[in-house]
């Protein structure tokens, strides 16, 4: 079994997602400029992922300040906080990742322990805080899933599989494991459901071929791979039962940015009146931030677009445009799905509730 | 200039439209069977120039056929019809240009020409209509950006162009010249409104960054590409006044069948209150068939999918859907634009007095 991210003792190790689906290899990342790339060139993508990543990046930074120095492993700490934070801008499961990590380290500093070993166990406690996010990440993805599968089974019929299209890749390789937006397939699958997903390959950086039908395939889930631009015609033939999707962050009235593509999908959800899910770890809900209009978008480099595949695929100089995310509004979304029960409209009160439980 | 197809005297010789943006080549097709393989693999693409490129095939099918055999001459001509009429099967023009054809050699049959002359005769006449197909092309496109300007001219502002976003490539390379969505453009910047076009690249063979915005840089007007999935957002920007396609067919109620992912454009144009036109000479209108539920859709290979531009992107065996084209209903489409005017609802009755009409 394909593993996203694992911590070896000495590395944290990364499947390289960006040489998929003709390559699995796996790089061993062993400092945080080394982290820093590989969440920048989507080497780990998926915003749980790369949350973890960051979570292991911190550590990584800070391993091997002297034992000796406090003041300085404190202003080192928070260097390496800032400088990781600015590898996407997007997924906010970075920051809560990072925060959460900093968070660890100030409780320990105002506790009791004998100062010459502070700088020590603060180190000890950021790995074990990591460690505990990927063994977490685990635990609540599979959570999405059995919330996600009461809304997906109804969906069987005596016909056939149930019919689900999905966009980019929310599935185990965007995690630890399970995934998000497809926890849900795999989760029913294990309780008997059948599934046939239509995985939109997802431009510029294919995320839908080349990683979520490799990760069905590999789950022996029916997978087939559509053009992006063909989901309106998979739509409007009846094929699709309903949308599920994963996110990289929801603001507090239920918008939701993820992979550029999701708001179309979206759209064309609704012209066919066909259900819209999110699925989203409390950690991508954002309550800070009232709309998805205060969401920062990534911006990604033109070459994605003319030269993403190895062929040179636009005239030299040509304009692009090449945002990484958009927003679907909130008023688009059907239900979120977390790993603490399922969210609707109104989301102001559902995603705050979500948020407050511990269950 | 560029010039998709010119009759060279010997051969007709066309720009490979799959090389580029990189390399500009022309090939000489001098046969039917050649003619028949360069449509398929779309060398020539886009529903007018179809409809040329296969007049001239008939041509190149018969004219080496001996002048004597008046019998053998009527038989071979039908079977070179058949066969290129089985290169594509969308694009109405195809056929509308063959049966042309047919209608010029019958015709000639049963008039007064000296019986030793008649297939000589009938050669040139074919080789004739060709060659007034390619200059009626001209004036057609021309005629279509003359009534279609007059829709976009009131989108101009003093802030700056007129934003238009189009799919796959109706421009020039579509046609002999100026093209038919692209048509208005070029003859709107002659007459000094700017212009700004979005081209989607349009997935899977590109004909949207390749084609598009190749020959619109080409020609001066300012573009920039976009992934087909990127549409949705653009829109949501207000950064689009109108949605201008092609068509490769339109039904008699106005159902339009064009380039994949164009169904999924209009249904978000809808969304945003965005103009949804279609371009279309009359020889695209089918009003043998009443809706486009019975326009034929080609299906394409799988690995245009998952090996299109130089690199696998999908898993080896991974199941495809590759539909070359959708239909987008009447009910989505604002007005069609013909050589004759603009059609609006309802489409029963404008068509056909658009297809009726001789100016």
């Amino acid at each position: 079994m394909l593993q996203t991210i694992t911590w070896t003792g000495q590395a944290a190790r990364l499947l390289d997602q960006t040489k998929l689906p003709t390559e699995t290899i796996y790089v061993d990342i062993t400092s945080e400029t080394q982290m820093w790339d590989a969440i920048k060139r989507l080497v780990v993508r998926g915003a749980p992922a790369i949350g973890v990543a960051a979570a292991f990046g911190v550590y990584l930074g800070v391993r091997d300040w002297p034992d000796d120095d406090q003041i300085g492993f404190g202003k080192r700490l928070e260097e390496v906080c800032r400088y990781l934070a600015t590898s996407r801008p997007t997924a906010v499961n970075l920051f809560w990742a990072i925060e959460r990590i900093q968070r660890v380290a100030s409780t320990i500093r105002s506790a009791e322990i004998e100062p010459a070993q502070v700088v020590r166990t603060t180190k000890q406690r950021i790995l074990d805080e990591a460690l505990a996010m990927l063994e977490e990440d685990n635990r609540i993805c599979r959570s999405i899933g059995e919330h996600g599968v009461k809304l997906l089974a109804p969906l069987a019929s005596s016909q056939g599989p149930i019919n689900l299209l999905t966009h980019c890749n929310a599935g185990g390789l965007a995690t630890v494991r399970y995934g998000t937006a497809l926890a849900p397939v795999y989760v029913g699958a294990e309780q008997g459901l059948k599934f046939h997903v239509f995985a939109d390959e997802t431009r510029p950086l294919l995320q839908g071929s080349r990683i979520t039908a490799f990760e069905l395939q590999q789950n022996g889930i029916p997978v087939t791979v559509i053009c992006d631009n063909m989901a309106a015609t998979v739509m409007s033939e009846g094929k699709v039962a309903a949308v599920i999707v994963g996110t990289d962050r929801v603001a507090a009235n239920g918008d939701v940015a993820n992979k550029i593509g999701t708001l179309g999908v979206a759209i064309l959800a609704r012209h066919y009146n066909i259900p819209f899910y999110v699925a989203a770890p409390t950690s991508s809900i954002d309550l800070s931030l009232p709309t998805g209009k205060q969401i920062p978008i990534e911006q990604r480099d033109a070459r994605e677009v003319t030269e993403g595949m190895g062929r040179t695929t636009a005239p030299p100089a040509a304009q692009v445009y090449n945002p990484a995310f958009d927003v679907t509004p909130a008023n688009l979304v059907t239900a979120i799905i977390t790993e603490h029960g399922v969210a609707v409209a109104p989301y102001e009160a559902s995603l705050k509730d979500m948020c407050q439980r511990k269950d």
